[in-house]
């Protein structure tokens, strides 16, 4: 019976490092597009520029309720001398209304007094374009509207379709398989006996990679042996940006992983010098990424944030989120092994003022 | 000719009141449940506590890779004098094994030496559960899980899902009409012509009720047409949880909205001290809530955050998450009218370590 060797024990900035090579050279981080309509795109991210096709507004057009004139008519009204536009000089507008041909200004209807015969009393002579919105106030054709590598807003698919931007080119979410792999694991709606071990890792994973932009996609766990997480993972390889292989807990799951993947294509990184998550696998496979996570969950976890997070975030071509951070003072010491780079759950608290960290 | 009356005028303060007292009155604010499968669940509202059905571990577990004993066999182990178990006396065990019947510990597998006879020999003793993850230790069955009106993360459907949790009531999602009127309207795939307003609030409105936890229903334009807008308005009422009429930019339209909605039911506030914003029209129609928002877009999305936001995260049971804010120092300064609260579209930049607000 043989125990898991971590041969390379690297530090975790090293296995960024090389990893980041690694998939460099692969070829991995170049984003995949897709057309969707803009009516679809809310929370998608840009894979080109968008330009607008059309000036808005594409018309000049009232800023308010009121009287379009011209506004060389106007000259010289006053409260002592008010100026009586008649029928003809001036049109009647509501706001957005376009300006009828051959006026360039709008009196707001609050001060325009109609005496009954037809005409128009005004008060003040009016600038030209006053409360005018003119052609292409908001957007001129042509414009750039969103750069690439944009998270389209709800507001952003207002100002693409006022634009007459119907579809736009979006990054295609990375598909992302995930494998749990163990004979003890069992579905969460099986009744378990013991030694049976409900598999719901791919669940919590599913869910993050999803949060991530990945498109997750849950396979049946796979046994215990060598020829089926073979069989499993070149299946996935194929038809996945991204392949989670998620170990059980059991050594002998975490050694045929490793092995496996030697035979299939190229460990890149087996083993980094954290805590919890030392057994992590990064490999490439055909060109794809095949990232191995420990079973424990919240090693699972907390490797899917270091791994497959930033993965994915350069997948798509945008910048990984800073995550926020707090800073606090410890309410007990934690001591790490040397050389080790400690990952500790703690609470947040503040007491008279102060954030106090305790680890649980 | 007429134009827009604002009848009420109230403060913003005076209007929450008022459209709360309302909206509790017509019982506008409990929460719709629904049940979902949990590994379906990811993002939902718990509507009501959930509880453990099996406790995790549901048995005594390996926590380490290693050798099942008995404590008491131990006594006595040291490096001098290295205790030898004959076969029969430990069982080999993988992390998440269930302890065999008997055994009340687990050595690891590196402080064991297997001299080849089927004996394993030990050199220190062991306390009774060392290295054995028990019954319950993660999770106790009938223990809480969730509480009420919690937004499930993907560790959330792990932790259900390991405790025998499938489904779970949750919070159905608002279902919320979004009607644009105007006769100017058109929609964005048509070739507009002067005077035509290409319809895109209700793809921005559509967008930030899905992000504040509703179901946005797109109907098509209503013409400026009192029977159409009551038709219109009716039906929506029937189908939905809230109603949302985004006024055209004329005053023709925005009369009608206060009219048909004072005819189909209760107009609660007309018009509102702020700015943009100020013709908000507040109702309620056979127990619907009906929102009437300006047309102009910065304002409609202002009034839509002003008022259908926090209304559906009430409809949903849970706080109306805080907004963002940030102090800094105005570039110049911005006067408002008295009595009038101003929302002002800035821009922030950190200009020497200060930050600096400058009104666009």
């Amino acid at each position: 019976m043989k125990t898991a060797v971590y041969v390379d024990n690297l530090s975790l900035e090293e296995v960024r490092e090389r990893w980041r090579r690694a998939l460099e050279g692969a070829g991995c981080l170049t984003p995949a597009a897709e057309t969707v309509a803009v009516a679809q795109a809310l929370g998608r991210i840009t894979a080109a520029p968008l330009f607008a096709r059309r000036s808005s507004p594409f018309y000049n057009a009232a800023a308010m309720d009121g009287i379009a004139v011209r506004f060389q008519d106007t000259a010289g009204a006053s409260e002592r001398r008010p100026l009586r536009l008649p029928a003809g000089r001036y049109q009647r507008v509501n706001t957005g209304n376009a300006l009828p041909a051959g006026y360039d200004a709008v009196v707001m209807i609050e001060d325009v007094h109609f005496p009954g015969d037809g005409s128009a009393e005004i008060i003040h002579p009016v600038p030209p374009w006053q409360h005018v919105r003119a052609i292409g106030e908001d957007i001129v054709a042509t414009e750039l509207i969103l750069p690439q590598g944009h998270v389209i807003r709800p507001i952003d698919q207002g100002a693409l379709l006022a634009a007459g931007v119907l579809e736009a080119a979006v990054v295609r979410p990375p598909e992302v398989a995930i494998i749990p792999t163990g004979s003890e694991l069992i579905a969460p709606e099986t009744e378990p006996a013991p030694g049976n071990i409900i598999e719901f890792n791919s669940h919590i994973l599913a869910g993050e990679v999803a949060a991530w932009g990945g498109r997750p996609d849950r396979c049946p766990p796979v046994a215990d042996d060598p020829d089926a997480l073979r069989a499993g993972i070149g299946a996935a390889v194929a038809g996945h940006d991204l392949v989670i292989v998620n170990a059980g807990a059991s050594v002998g799951t975490r050694d045929y992983t490793a092995a496996v993947l030697s035979d299939l294509g190229e460990v890149v990184v087996r083993g980094v010098n954290i805590k919890p998550g030392k057994p992590v696998i990064l490999a490439l496979v055909d060109g794809t990424p095949v990232i191995g996570l420990p079973g424990y969950p919240v090693s699972a976890v907390l490797t899917a944030r270091l791994f497959v997070r930033p993965l994915l975030y350069a997948m798509q071509g945008i910048e990984t989120p800073a995550v926020p951070t707090a800073a606090g003072i410890m309410a007990r010491p934690v001591a790490s092994k040397i050389g080790v780079e400690e990952y500790v759950r703690v609470k947040l608290g503040v007491v008279g003022g102060k954030t106090m960290i305790t680890p649980v």
